[in-house]
């Protein structure tokens, strides 16, 4: 049985509630991934809601694409509320290090422990402490490159990192890394496949709170391969069929929500600890 | 005939501008739902432009999904100019019940009388002052149990109350009920399905504000009827040809533009009153 | 050879990053709008960021659809920015004359100097000081009738200025007139199909920013009209495949991303002076 099942399947009987402070560009986007893969989204992002959701929500996703002022403050509450409540969240970094304020926010929301850190190799070096940053969002460095740096960044925050690139790196805070490479050129093309994905990781980790432990194929390392493996899948599936990005975009969305738990054998994964890498 | 031809022949003839205050996930989606349907959006949410235009709009929705505080300001705004112009109106209450600040919003709203207020079971509920909510945007109540509660905030607010469900229930002041029971399951996969639904009764009570008299076929609880059987026979017909949620939102937006008026013969509508029920 | 090709080539050598500082409808698809074409988006619209990022783009974007406050802050800075460091910009003033706030905004962003000024005929005719602007956001005013006005603003402002309508007509300062007579009413159909040309218009500036000479090909007036060429080209195109606004859409992105170099071989295409129209 794929090691991936486990985590889908409980993505499934949750149908987690996903908590998305995230950016203008994306949360339709991000709404209807989340609806697809079979979670429930909602954009809770002002102070006076934020909190109170956090708590209560599976998971949380907080997105540092558009940070406007009320969305941050949002975010600082909502990740202080998650943290206390001990609701899994997950950090997308967006252009982070190249962009100022949101520099600042993201270190200053490291320090509530988000379970996953999703980003490209730049936006994770800028976190590491190690970059500038890229080129808007996009990476000006390569994914295996940045290994070390988010090994680095997992140990010191204790959130497993993902590095998204042409091959997936996901590293746990105890050096373990899955590496997965799945996926279609196209999902560049879309705006919000990494955000998206980012949602999608919430979603799994949100479902499988209850995977404390390691290598249970629940726990938050293999949730959120699972949350990968299905994005990719889908977006190789979706990629057979279309015609360029426009129809990328909604094959994809179709090929997320008919997802089955077999076509998971399909991902290509690799096991080790960054010492393989 | 059907009785809900001449509500879609005002829709056609008019070219509504709706005037939509509305959360930053379904934006793009309603916009083109509207366009798609004949009307034509402007989203105008901020003080200062959002109450001029209430008053020269056909009419104005006001959707609470994300209610950042400028937007609440505008929403403020633009409901009483609306009321004061005789513009009508469209409260859609997300997730009000569970949130606060967009609660205490809700309630301030309907001081300036709305025409219409859709939400389902578990937000109508609420703003009836029976409820504690539904879990973030979903409901956690049936929507025919709440028809007593729906009847109660009609004849409270002097609206028409369009409660979503499988079945939908349309109650207006007086006590006169419409159920239509078209749609699809896909309906509830895609994010803003309800959203873009209130705009819709927004351009239909638009079109049809010279429709004053009740049973005429363009009164509000008519136009209402119109505007959910447009969007339901609409979704049947998109289902049809879909492969999953992503390809469904294309084609609904097709067949909300290809409606004609013969396709209203296929809405599955009863008439009757609140003790019917 | 076509003269709007050698524009094109500049797009798909640079993939130009372009910052755009846009309203909350459209963000997603002006986003894969400028994705599908080889540019990169970056939606930085917040005050202590979009100054610094205005300097690095390779273009900038300021559409005044729904300028919230802190957006109009941004677009303030951004805009005296791009114009501190020759960064190319344009001006989608959406609504310009109808609405007040917009209003003052886009008179005071004028005095940053945009290279590209577009809009509809009333929007045109607003900037112009000639007219009270249109009704939401279309326009009551027919494009050609609008092109003495629009070589006014040109004259004014030293901007081209791109005036949409069933012909879009390119009025340069120095009175050269390019016009095009391509495109489809499912453009007019589907939201955002305005704004997303403004932010073509930007990537094809930002990518000839070193076209300087009037004629070459590159300069801003032939930049820009092969932003128009090649998105009224790409609709033409994906409306001989669709079935309604939505799917016009999604073909639409893939016709600008599949648009190859000898298609702009069919843009309908005149050149002449203020004086001949």
């Amino acid at each position: 049985m794929s090691s991936l099942i486990p985590a889908f399947t409980a993505l499934k009987t949750t149908n987690p509630l996903v908590h998305c402070i995230t950016n203008v560009v994306v949360t339709n986007f991000t709404a209807n991934a989340l609806l697809a893969a079979g979670a429930s989204p909602a954009m809770t992002d002002i102070p006076g809601e934020a909190e109170g959701f956090a708590a209560i929500a599976h998971a949380l996703l907080i997105n540092l694409g558009t940070p406007q002022a009320e969305q941050r403050e949002a975010a600082r509450l909502a990740a202080a509320s998650a943290h206390a409540a001990a609701t899994p969240w997950v950090l997308d970094p967006v252009a982070v290090g190249v962009l100022p304020v949101r520099t600042q926010l993201a270190f200053d929301l490291l320090e509530h422990k988000p379970t996953v850190i999703r980003g490209n190799a730049s936006e994770i070096a800028a976190l590491a402490g190690a970059g500038a940053g890229g080129r808007g969002v996009d990476s000006t460095l390569d994914s295996q490159a940045a290994v070390p740096l988010a090994a680095q960044l997992a140990q010191q925050t204790g959130a497993v990192v993902a590095l998204s690139g042409p091959t997936d790196f996901l590293i746990a805070p105890d050096g373990r890394v899955l590496s997965l490479s799945n996926g279609s050129p196209l999902l560049t093309q879309v705006t919000g496949g990494g955000c998206a994905l980012g949602a999608l990781i919430a979603a799994y980790v949100g479902a499988c709170r209850k995977g404390k432990e390691p290598g249970t194929g629940t726990d938050p390392l293999w949730a959120t391969a699972a949350a990968v493996a299905h994005w990719t899948l889908a977006a190789q599936s979706a990629a057979e069929s279309s015609q360029g990005p426009g129809s990328f975009a909604v094959h994809l969305l179709d090929a997320v929500a008919n997802m089955q738990a077999e076509d998971f054998y399909r991902a290509s994964l690799t096991q080790g600890t960054v010492a393989d890498v």
